[in-house]
């Protein structure tokens, strides 16, 4: 723990892992490609989800929990979902096991074998629609807003943790409307409360925008997504949400009566959100020294760390902090005294920095004598003795600070780091550099194509507070059809 | 929903699925065996999961998550476990789809096949010990205070909602520690938190204690249970807490430090409950109106039901309730104003009894006269008219009162239909009628093996609190060694 990682300048990726792994936020799993989210790990979690959680309910969603296996003939009943999905999907061909014929250990026992196979639900469009399609049938049944928090799988060998693993978790949500018009308000209403968890509680600025047709989800008349700038000047898509037209209706065959008594397709959305976000997290926030966790998801806001020689003096810092502990209690702070024995308070600093608690607060015999204890910031460094009398609610501001400007910091990071340019060549140099390049498209899939194959960069998105003035396209020199950021990306 | 449901007298089976497919609970899956939790469901559940988890919390476990995937290898490493899942397991052999050949829809790509199969979780032990055996090295690294919240899958073709499906939701606790007593403590410290939610949150009775080897968890050394006995008297067992002793660690080889530098076994426990508790809910206190909810887990705690002729006097009936529904918000209280629109209140009535709604408010021209409004209890039928003014705080306290007395109720219908016996004859007659019996057991298998063959019923548990006087066994008649608890069980 207090040996340090990898420097970030010296190796990205090195220091990615080294930071999760050192900070015990996850850990590899015995099947390839699968991750073990450890309990640090979890409660950042789990702070995301109460935030989404929370906002899914206030604009009327509810949850609700699907089967993990799906049918094969259901996935290609939609042709472009299938094309998506099929290169990465574990499919269940039995259901029993039997002892080997050489006595040793367990083998598959053929005569269980599935008359059909199933697939291990890589996203649940085809099945949540197979139910919708029993559920709906007059539009006295729509809309459906349903979420779901849960496992996904999708094939993966090239394991990154958070960001890329074979299965992970996330929510999905699949509304089902009336009207193209409802549908699509739907899933922008999703977009901003995406966007509004990423900035104002994970502290990560984000673009928003419209997917183009190569980036889009398998099965989407539109995607948009929210885009963020990670630590290496990469981009991370953070969240998706489709409107979906009538395509999965078609599909299924899930038709309503309208109030006219006419018979329509329901328009559909999905949209959702996974553990990548804490690998987001890790890359926009974390330093050389490890973590760094905006408060209002860090699973420990303050730890408090006595410096003491003997075991006998923990009574007194005890008695001295009882007060400011209540009261940090009350207000409703997560804290957590650091009393463990025969660990010195170095190793301490360094574990807390490592998993990034946004306030470290120490007490020692001079502290007590003088009535104050010592703050230091996560974020800036900073230390500053507050008087312990009136300390609780001091950090209670100092925690709002601390997420104002954790949020700062990545947004500075992200404009210093985005650029305009017309030139090609420019564009070309950029990119090698780092960062967001923002510039005109002609809305050709070729050119997109060719500069993805030239520079590995790809669009993030088509921009929807879009400015185009004479711009041409960044690739071909014609006409521009949108203005769109490329960047390289995860 | 208007139509009712099939009586419990007539069919219980039958009634049981009726209530659930009415009230909109759960629906069956595409795959067979699979189960979808409806909205409704699924938000009695959320109240559930929140009960039990704060109570983990309070107690000092922490939740994390493992992998879905378990190497198939891992199963078979602790020799009783594999014996106890290997004929439920479901196999994922391959991780691709491609076009098929006829270029109707996909098969499976027989190039994706997989060096070694993959068995999704039946329950995490293995996994878990797995990682265990990375993260446990020395006395300072115990205890491990575990829990998940995950999806398991046995497979099962006779799919019953809730009580048994392929794919289910639940809890499991995994412990790790460095000496039996603590391990065995933690192990009762679980058992009396599932009691206490089961008591006092979903108002169910249950009998606690060890099973007998036959009905043990597969690798345990002793495992405690809660049971609870339903309304059509069968038993359901309800949750299991386990002490596991070594086997764990000595099948993944997890030894640590102690404080005298010596190498020891780590010792285990583990413990779950499921989705089950919500087939427990509906058997317990359901009727032939349909799901009874205690107000605990209810989703809407109170309906209310306007009782109007004309659209119009909506804005009245709004008007005349606004200081009552801000006070219900304020005190915490789960309501919903149904105002649906073109239908009736008898339609709205029958719904909600069937949805199980602790109280209905009905509010029509006369109530708002007269300054009153109309609760009627859904656990006893009474109807009573209350003052506005001072509805909101005697709602609060209906609704204790209403949780108390359906916990007494299912109390005095599991006393009732619980018998003692000396007498085998007796005893056979007995479970003809139904109910538990408590009798006494020379802890010989055989003779538990005979009595389920000869009369399906099994040992539900050895109780803790045995009183054995001078019983003899109830089929041996040889001396006793444990006082027990026999029913036919779901």
């Amino acid at each position: 723990m207090s040996k340090g990682v990898t420097p970030k300048s010296k190796d990205y990726a090195r220091w990615y892992t080294d930071v999760i792994t050192k900070a015990e936020m996850a850990d590899y799993g015995p099947v390839k490609g699968t991750m073990v989210i450890r309990p640090y790990g979890f409660g950042v979690w789990e702070s995301i989800k109460e935030s989404f959680d929370k906002r899914f309910k206030e604009t009327g969603h509810v949850n609700a929990y699907f089967p993990l296996f799906i049918p094969k003939s259901f996935l290609s009943k939609e042709a472009d979902h299938i094309e998506g999905f099929a290169k990465e999907c574990a499919v269940v061909t039995h259901s029993r096991l039997k002892s080997s014929p050489d006595g040793e250990g367990v083998v598959v026992d053929p005569d269980s074998k599935l008359e059909e196979e199933i697939i291990v639900r890589p996203t649940s469009e085809t099945v949540i629609w197979s139910m919708y399609k029993k559920w709906i049938n007059s539009y006295r049944d729509l809309p459906i807003l349903i979420n779901q928090w849960a496992n996904v799988v999708r094939w993966e060998m090239r394991t990154r943790l958070f960001l890329r693993t074979s299965e992970f978790l996330w929510q999905e949500g699949h509304t089902a409307h009336a009207t193209e018009q409802e549908a699509r308000e739907e899933s922008k209403q999703m977009l901003d409360i995406y966007q509004e968890v990423l900035e104002e509680v994970l502290a990560i600025p984000v673009l928003t925008g419209l997917k183009s047709e190569a980036e889009r989800f398998a099965g989407a008349v539109d995607t948009y997504c929210i885009e963020a700038m990670m630590g290496d000047k990469k981009a991370l898509q953070a969240g998706t949400s489709h409107y979906l037209g009538q395509n999965f209706a078609k599909a299924f065959d899930v038709k309503f009566q309208t109030e006219n008594n006419k018979e329509e397709l329901v328009y559909a959305t999905s949209w959702g959100v996974s553990t990548r976000l804490v690998g987001a997290l890790i890359m926009v926030h974390g330093d050389d020294k490890g973590l760094r966790l905006p408060p209002k998801v860090a699973p420990v806001q303050i730890v408090i760390i006595p410096i003491i020689k003997n075991e006998n003096s923990m009574a007194e810092v005890e008695k001295f902090l009882k007060p400011f502990l209540a009261e940090l209690k009350e207000i409703g702070i997560r804290f957590k005294l650091d009393d463990r024995q025969n660990i010195s308070p170095g190793f301490k600093f360094n574990e807390w920095e490592m998993k990034g608690a946004p306030i470290r607060v120490e007490v020692g015999p001079r502290d007590m004598e003088s009535g104050t204890i010592f703050c230091a910031r996560r974020d800036t460094g900073e230390k500053t003795p507050y008087k312990i009398e009136s300390a609780a609610s001091t950090m209670s501001q100092l925690l709002e600070e601390i997420q104002k400007n954790m949020f700062n910091q990545a947004f500075e990071f992200r404009e210093k780091n985005t650029f305009s340019t017309d030139s090609y060549a420019e564009f070309k140099n950029l990119i090698e550099k780092g960062g967001f390049i923002r510039c005109g498209w002609d809305g050709n899939p070729d050119s997109e194509a060719k500069i993805k194959e030239e520079t590995k960069a790809t669009i993030r998105c088509i921009l929807l507070d879009e400015k185009i003035k004479e711009k041409n396209c960044i690739y071909s020199g014609n006409p521009t059809k949108h203005e769109v950021i490329f960047a390289r990306a995860y």
